[in-house]
């Protein structure tokens, strides 16, 4: 037996509940396919920083610039592998409750997730700004502090690294919407039957 | 007359109805207390940052350094600047609405508080990571690339950034604890009535 409110004829009640499991659907839909491209732009942007190579020949010496002279791009890779490892599986999960028609998790586990996404948001958040500010550095330099610019010398591994970071910077965007969708997942787990107009927050 | 669910004795209804009244004060005034914390938090660090001066005297040279050689320094003191204002005004929002005893604003609003909770706090993780980066350059300097570290030579100036930038991230903790309070308080607006087992999300 279904506990509905009082006073909602049967008649309207399948017609809401109807509603509601086609707006669940759509958000898990939508969620799936933002996890599915989180996990490709942040796969790309680690690739495209981890392989970034370039050789010059200053004053005769061989001068090789790569993603470990940066720590920005060594936490830039890593925090992107996390984050598509993360979205990977969160993404078979997402697949498994739609294939199942039913989400495989209770409330602990909706607040897991939540925490998730939002510790995963915010780390590519801190990522991106962390190497987005070295590579001003590198692109302008700081002549303040006598810190010259290298992106004149090594053009190709520069432009490189900034597809790069638009990349993540993508994927973070991804994270933030997915973040707001877990949190509508658990919260409304906590919402007081609609009939109570005072409590309004 | 109060609607509320089938099957529920108007006995423990009252029970239940002054139980979800009680967290809600709670978290209301946790709210209140975070948001005070953030503001003065937030005010400090772009204090201590933009009031930071140092001047030496290197080779005959006054050199003179300041928060606007970095640019980093200057976004971490707006972006401080615009929390502290935002913290003060929601602050204002939150008291008025404790004395009033009912908040004042409608799922719109909620919307509103909980977007502008989520970009100010990702604005201030992306301001951290940035400033923590280029401190990070100016206390150790990045060999690879000829720059050399100015912590050396301005001690006490690099001290009161840290300072700063201490203050900066406390803030931050704070305002994502902050925007996880306004997404429980819009999402749980959403919240189906608690009889349908069938939708656990």
């Amino acid at each position: 037996m279904s506990y509905l409110g009082v006073g909602v004829s049967p008649g309207n009640v399948s017609g809401s509940t109807t509603k509601m499991k086609l707006i669940d659907r759509k958000v898990r839909v939508t969620e799936l396919i933002l996890r599915c491209l989180v996990c490709v732009l942040a796969l790309v942007a680690a690739i495209l920083i981890a392989t970034d190579v370039q050789v010059r020949e200053i004053f005769m010496i061989q001068k090789k610039a790569k993603f470990t002279d940066m720590k920005a791009l060594v936490l830039l890779v890593v925090v992107n592998g996390i984050a598509a490892g993360y979205s990977l599986v969160q993404a078979v999960r997402c697949v498994v409750g739609l294939m199942k028609g039913r989400v495989l998790f209770s409330k602990p586990l909706a607040w897991a997730i939540f925490f998730g996404d939002q510790a995963v948001a915010y780390l590519c958040v801190a990522g991106v700004a962390a190497a987005a500010q070295s590579a001003a550095f590198a692109k302008l330099g700081e002549p303040e502090l006598q810190w010259m610019k290298i992106c004149n010398m090594y053009g190709k591994f520069c432009n490189q690294v900034g597809e790069g970071i638009a990349s993540a910077l993508f994927a973070c965007i991804g994270m933030v919407l997915i973040s707001c969708i877990s949190a509508f997942g658990v919260f409304r787990l906590y919402g007081g039957s609609k009939s109570r107009p005072s409590s309004r927050w």
